[in-house]
C-alpha cells in the first residue's frame, strides 16, 4: 500500500481513489495525524507555507512533494536530501499568462482611466498605445513565457523570449543587459530563485528604455521594489505588478500611488476552476510514481 | 498622370512621392478644390463621414476609394455605381482584437474593481473566472476574429470562429443559435451591413448562457442596446463594450451604470502607429492600381 497525503477532504474527492493508494488527510498546519510518518507522496496546500522542519523531517518515508503552485520558494530549503521536489507548472500558466497580457494592455491603453470615465459617464476619446509593432521581452520561456509570447504575438508585438539557457528560440539571461535597449515592455515570468531573486534593479531598469513597461507576474523579489519606484515617480517607467515586494502591500506602501503603475493583489493563478486542473496533475503523478516513472515538473530530483 | 487625393500633408508625406502620381489635398469636409474633378483614386479621412453626394458624384474620373477604417457602412450607399470600394483590413485589426481580450478578461477578472481597490489602497485577495476552460464564439473570422481566437487559444481557451460562410475551421453564421447555449463568451468582430444589424437581438441574447460575457468590439448597431440593457439589468449576462448604439453615448444612458458592463470609448483602432500602417497600405494600393493589379481589401468592386 502506498499513503498520499492530501490537504482537505474536497483534494481527496477530486483525485479519485487508485488501486493501492490509501490517502491521509493533512493541511500542513493543523496537528499532524499518528499516519503521517507513513507517508511516501505529500501534497502542499496551494499557496501556504511548508510545515516546520522538524515535522517533515519526521516523515521517513518520504519520496516525493508536489506543490500545486508555479513557486516552490519557500518549500526549496525545506524539503528533506533525498526527496523529490515537484511544482504545479501548468495548472496556473495560463490564468497567470492571460493576466500579465491583460495587465500589460491595461497600462498601455491607460484602461484604469476608462473606467473612470465610464464610472463619470464621460465619453472621453483618446488615442493611446498599443502592442502592434512592440518589441517585448519576455524573462522566462516556461509555460507562462511561452503563452504571453504566443498572444502577444497574435496582436502585432514582437516577442524575445529568454531562458535561464539558451536553446532554438530563447535566448540565454547573459544577453539581457544587450537586449534591454530594444524593448517597449519587459515580462518577468521567471521562477523566484537565488539566482533570480533582484534580477531587476536599479541597473537592470535604467537599462529599459523611456516609457517602457515593466511586467511582474512572478514573485516581487526578483524586482527591486525601491529601484522600481524611482523609476515610476520620474515618469520614465510605467508598469503592471501582480506581485510585489512585500505581499501582502501594507496600506501605507508609496508603490499604491506610484505614477504610470497598475497593481493587482496575486490574482494571477488561483482562478475558479484550477482545483480540477491541479488534482488531475496530481492524479496522474501518483499513478507514474506507482509505476516507477519519471515524474513532471520536477525541481529539485530526490531519486 | 494619375490623381490620388489624400486627406492632409502626413498623409502625403507619409504615403511619399510615386512616378506618375500627382496628389489633391482635401480633407472631404472642407471647400472641394477645383481639381477635385481630376481624383481617380480618394483616400477618406479616418474616422470621417463621407463627403455629400452630390460632390462624390461630380468627381467624374473617380474609380476607387481607399478607407482607412475596417468599417465602412456610412459610404457603402454613398459611393458611385462603378467606384471601388476598399477598407483598411489590417491597419487596426491587431490592435482591436488585443482591446477585445483585454476587455473580456478586465470582465472575467473583475479588474475595474481591483483598480479601485489600488486607489483605496486595499490588497484585496480573490479568486475569479479566466479564459482557461473558457469556451469563446468569435463572431467575424476575418483579420480581428482569428487575431482574437488565437490569442485566447493561448490562454487555454477553446474558441470558435464564425463566419458569414462556412470554411475550414470557420462555422456559418446560421449554426450560431445552436452554438451559443456552450459559450462562455461571445466577441463580435463583424462588420456592421444591413444583415449583421440588430444580429445580436433580444433572442440571440436570450440563447446565451447565464453568466456568460458579450463582447462588442465591431459597431454599435449590431447589437440591440435595450435588450442588452435587460440582461444586464437582470445579472444575467455581462459585457465588454468599445461600440455603443447611439455613438458618443450621451451622459443621461442607462449604460453607463449598467451592472457587470466595462465600456471603453471605441478605442479598439486607431491606436498610436496606425498612420504608418495605414499609408503603407495605401501606397501598396495606389501602386496595385498603376499596374492594374487586383486591389487588396475590395469591399465592393466597381471594375
Amino acid at each position: 500500500m502506498t499513503t498520499v497525503c492530501l490537504p482537505d477532504d474536497s483534494a481527496v474527492a477530486a483525485v479519485g481513489p487508485i488501486d493501492g493508494v490509501q490517502y491521509v488527510q493533512w493541511d500542513g498546519r493543523s496537528e499532524p495525524p499518528n499516519d503521517l510518518v507513513e507517508v511516501q507522496f505529500l501534497v502542499g496546500r496551494y499557496g501556504d507555507a511548508p510545515p516546520d522542519a522538524e515535522v517533515l523531517a519526521s516523515m521517513r518515508r518520504l519520496e516525493v512533494v508536489q506543490l500545486l503552485s508555479a513557486g516552490v520558494e519557500p518549500w526549496l530549503d525545506r524539503v528533506p536530501d533525498g526527496v523529490t521536489l515537484c511544482n504545479g507548472r501548468g495548472v496556473h500558466g495560463a490564468s497567470t499568462a492571460e493576466l500579465a497580457v491583460a495587465g500589460l494592455v491595461a497600462v498601455l491603453r491607460d484602461l484604469p482611466a476608462c473606467y473612470d470615465a465610464q464610472r463619470d459617464h464621460r465619453w472621453q476619446h483618446t488615442s493611446t498605445q498599443s502592442l502592434a509593432g512592440a518589441h517585448v521581452l519576455v524573462l522566462g520561456a516556461g509555460d507562462i513565457g511561452r503563452r504571453v509570447a504566443t498572444a502577444v504575438a497574435a496582436f502585432d508585438a514582437v516577442p524575445t523570449l529568454v531562458g535561464r539557457t539558451a536553446r532554438d528560440g530563447v535566448r540565454p539571461l547573459s544577453e539581457v543587459a544587450a537586449l534591454l535597449a530594444d524593448q517597449d515592455a519587459v515580462v518577468v515570468a521567471l521562477p523566484a530563485t537565488p539566482d533570480t531573486s533582484n534580477l531587476v534593479d536599479a541597473g537592470f531598469l535604467a537599462g529599459m528604455r523611456d516609457g517602457a513597461v515593466l511586467v511582474n507576474v512572478a514573485r516581487g523579489a526578483i524586482v527591486d521594489t525601491d529601484a522600481l519606484l524611482a523609476e515610476l515617480a520620474a515618469g520614465r517607467l510605467r508598469a503592471f505588478l501582480d506581485v510585489t515586494d512585500p505581499e501582502p502591500l501594507p496600506e501605507d506602501h508609496p508603490l499604491w500611488n506610484a505614477p504610470g503603475l497598475v497593481l493587482t493583489p496575486h490574482i494571477g493563478g488561483g482562478t475558479e476552476g484550477w482545483q480540477a486542473r491541479a488534482y488531475a496533475l496530481v492524479r496522474d503523478q501518483i499513478e507514474r510514481y506507482l509505476r516507477g516513472e519519471r515524474l513532471r515538473n520536477v525541481v529539485t530530483d530526490g531519486f
